[in-house]
């Protein structure tokens, strides 16, 4: 089977990943550590299925801030978009790589990296972003939480003006969260 | 049974309910006009249970250019937040009633009209918006059509700062649409 990149991130329902300048929106992430069942075999799906990922900057050092890393349950490589490399690797943070050439670059070795498996883009916003416009996205799973959060980091945004079809596959509801599955059509 | 105040409108997956400048986005109305059997099972519920209907003057002004209302299947009061009543009514349009005095006018009007049912605000988005920043909203349905258009009229946007919750209360899924329903907790 082939490799997909995969987008899958939590979102409020009026489109925030995030608290305002990007920073953590606690809210957003009841559902993942107190999950319903149906949640559970989400998050078991997504460990299953995921052979590497890609993040952003600023995901990485809020990641490391928030001693993110030390129980990550996802044991694959991660590769980390960054202009320059940091001189210390964040605690918990064995299998990490630090690209600084670019979206491409990343890609290419998370693809390499993974095998047979998906390459997941965790975040942030402008990360996501910049892999939706250059076309290189085939799935997007979106988390919405049932909350108006009326400010924050827009996950849909700066992606160019050219529609993008998608092809609902799948809706998993849950008390605290609905997961929705999309093939992307037209990239 | 309590009337209840509903937002009820199709949305993008990247929250656009229309194009830029509030113009039409046929790819947002597919599902309505070619609707999927659980698709007919929530349009009839729209029909059993509104009892009146308020939209800005622009939404007016839209399905008036597109005779809209014509075979508008909705036979209940409409109000129209204008700052000006036309001269002429629109075609197909017997039951408008121009409301100048602002959206709490509107409002009290239309559930005085609805008797019982619910009162269904259309929009465009600025009208949905003053609604929910001023806590007069009871529940919210969106349809999530699988497109990222890009740009356009966001629906939630400019409602504030303050963190709205939901309870999700219903999920339907269809081919071309998924509908989501909410109560609003904290207004």
């Amino acid at each position: 089977m082939m490799a997909k990149v995969i987008v899958d991130i939590t979102m409020s329902l009026d489109g925030f990943i995030a608290a305002p300048n990007g920073d953590p929106a606690p809210q957003l992430h009841q559902w993942f550590f107190a999950p319903s069942d149906s949640s559970i075999q989400v998050i078991q799906e997504q460990l299953d299925t995921t052979g590497a990922i890609i993040m952003g900057r600023r995901t990485y050092d809020a990641g490391d801030k928030a001693d993110g890393f030390i129980d990550n349950p996802f044991d694959v490589p991660h590769f980390v978009l960054t202009h320059t490399t940091p001189e210390k690797a964040a605690k918990g943070a064995s299998s990490f790589t630090f690209v600084t050439d670019g979206i491409q670059s990343a890609l290419k070795q998370a693809l390499d990296a993974a095998h047979d498996k998906d390459v997941c883009i965790m975040g942030g916003a402008t990360i996501i972003q910049q892999y939706i416009k250059a076309g290189l996205i085939d799935e997007i799973q979106v988390q919405i939480v049932p909350i108006l959060l009326g400010e924050g980091t827009r996950l849909f945004d700066q992606i160019g003006n050219k529609s993008i079809e998608l092809e609902s596959t799948r809706v998993i509801e849950s008390s605290n969260v609905t997961h929705l599955r999309f093939n992307v059509i037209n990239k």
